[in-house]
């Protein structure tokens, strides 16, 4: 159940990324994103539809002929799903690598979504 | 910032999956873990310090001799935390590997964990 609604919403989130009319955009993230949802990964915030698809226009304009690309399927339970992504530069090198993870709400909306960049770490030596 | 309060948080949080004395577990969760913290992975839920306590000891007492290790060191950003970790059967194999997602409270400790298995799923073709 999470995981074909949550994939409904990852879907229109990742097209939201490709997206650059920003009106077709505004109506990707009305179809997937929780009116108040917020947005988080290390470099940025957006809270709320217009504030996210503002971002994402904003990472287009800096990045011009950069994508952001999903590039795994989405693992969800509970109403939480993660996935992971990679931003592909316009030569087409792999840029960066990530996970989302995100938060639907009762309405199959993402409210949430929290990126992380690169690998995990190693573990430290205890101290 | 996130990072150390979050190490704090995510070792007390490893050690008390390790604790077998139910009251040395409990105080581990009493530094880490928030009053009504929230765990949530594929098959448990627990909420609050005793419930997950309880559903730790649960799993020691299942599984005798398995241990459940954070393997990685903790990537955070603003308040929110990811760490790797495996089960590891008593014969020493690698059972399960998987992530866990975590937020943090603002003093510092774990207000909601949730938990992913395995890898990633492939990316499934457009339908």
């Amino acid at each position: 159940m999470t995981t074909s609604v949550g994939n409904r919403a990852v879907d229109a989130y990742a097209q939201a990324w490709l997206e650059t009319d920003a009106a077709a955009r505004r109506a990707l993230l009305d179809q997937c994103w929780a009116e108040d949802g917020v947005y988080c990964d290390p470099i940025g915030r957006a809270v709320g539809r217009q504030a996210l698809a503002d971002h994402m226009g904003g990472f287009q304009a800096e990045q011009p002929g950069a994508r952001v690309e999903v590039v795994t399927g989405v693992d969800g339970h509970d109403g939480y799903v993660r996935f992971g992504w990679r931003l592909v530069a316009p030569d087409g090198s792999v840029a960066l690598e990530g996970i989302d993870f995100g938060e639907l709400d009762s309405g199959g909306a993402l409210r949430r979504v929290i990126g992380f960049f690169g690998p995990l770490p190693p573990r430290e030596p205890a101290g």
